[in-house]
């Protein structure tokens, strides 16, 4: 059986300095907008994940490529089944006007003091904006709860940007998105040496289910298994 | 925020003693078909799944209806979304045919001794069948994996028909659909305390993540939590 590492979990940033509504701009602002991901994005998609990886200490298992995003993503209409949010900021506002079905969410960010992105041309996707991080997310099921709600595969915004507040927009949008759905939970996994992520999970509310195991088959002990079947 | 219990676990049977092929019966055959259920089933499986939250020790959460059930399942084609399969059995042959899009999976197993089932009437199906178990799974994502996959919310055998390999027929059930759809993955999540469950897991050829923790908002804290965005 070949062995795979553990699901993927979301990393957060603790704290939160987004304004929550678009006001005068004061201090450093950074115009920052969350909009569904399509194909075109999945150069940058790649890398973040990547990134994502390194940041959990699992390249070891990152067999994830441009293609196979391209192929498993974007082939159902957004929240039905998998969906990306990305994240970008600009230091001049977004144009206005739909991006896709779904309407984006902007905000006005105020900075103490300006970002230096290291990595500003790798991920520039047109104008001045930039991309800066992603949630890929997904429908479950809560069978005892009889709820539908959303999984969280992945939360990442990159180490320039964090403890800005980044982090919890991302989390509020899937949240937003189930709630306007009527669903009635989110779930996702955190791997357990991760400070930083308990503390901010359990500050917005999350319960950590210590009790619960996860476990995979995946490569030949899958084949094994269905051959039975 | 309310406080809800863990993700319902799958409850397995250890000792697999269905044969891979329809055989001629020898001992005490009972015949098993796996179809996927509908909305006919619902007080079935309404019934199955406090019966499996009972199991669980989690009766205390289970808020599942007949209503909620039949509201958040059968809304998609089977596999694209949230999917029962339903495990019955019965003393003779079931017809041939196709029972919705999907055909059933048919096995005969011969037991040492005959099944005494103290609900055979509450679990009546129609003829001589009666229902014996279900799982229910949907579609996931495996973000470093760059793999979908199938999710397992639940499993569940009603007592008498355990230690019989109807658990292991409805795994593997699952898994020849994940093979079939071209997933690299089967998930599922078991409590830590049921020890009887990670050895028929872990003899299935499936990694347990002990690292990985689980975290769910619901309720007031999904609330608060969108509110943000």
């Amino acid at each position: 059986m070949a062995v795979t590492g553990p699901p993927s979990p979301a990393t957060p940033t603790p704290t939160p300095t987004v304004t929550p509504q678009e006001t005068a701009p004061i201090g450093n602002p950074i115009f920052a907008r969350i909009r569904i991901a399509n194909s075109s994005d999945v150069p940058h998609l790649h890398k973040l994940m990547y990134q994502h990886a390194a940041s959990q200490r699992l390249t070891h298992i990152f067999s994830s490529t441009e293609s196979s995003l391209s192929a498993t993503l974007f082939n159902s209409p957004p929240f039905q089944s998998f969906t990306v949010f990305l994240l970008e900021v600009s230091p001049t506002p977004f144009p206005d006007g739909p991006v896709g079905c779904h309407p984006p969410i902007t905000r006005i960010v105020n900075l103490d003091l300006p970002i230096v992105d290291p990595e500003l041309k790798e991920f520039a996707s047109g104008g001045e904006a930039v991309v800066v991080g992603f949630v890929l997310f997904f429908p479950n099921y809560g069978l005892f709860l009889g709820k539908t709600g959303f999984y969280i595969e992945g939360l990442y915004v990159r180490e320039c940007y964090r403890k800005k507040g980044f982090g919890k927009m991302l989390l509020s949008a899937v949240a937003a998105q189930a709630v306007k759905m009527g669903h009635g939970k989110l779930d996702w996994c955190v791997l357990g040496w991760n400070a930083n992520a308990f503390g901010f999970y359990k500050k917005m509310g999350a319960q950590v289910f210590e009790e619960v195991k996860m476990c995979r088959l995946t490569s030949d002990a899958l084949q094994a298994c269905e051959s039975f079947s």
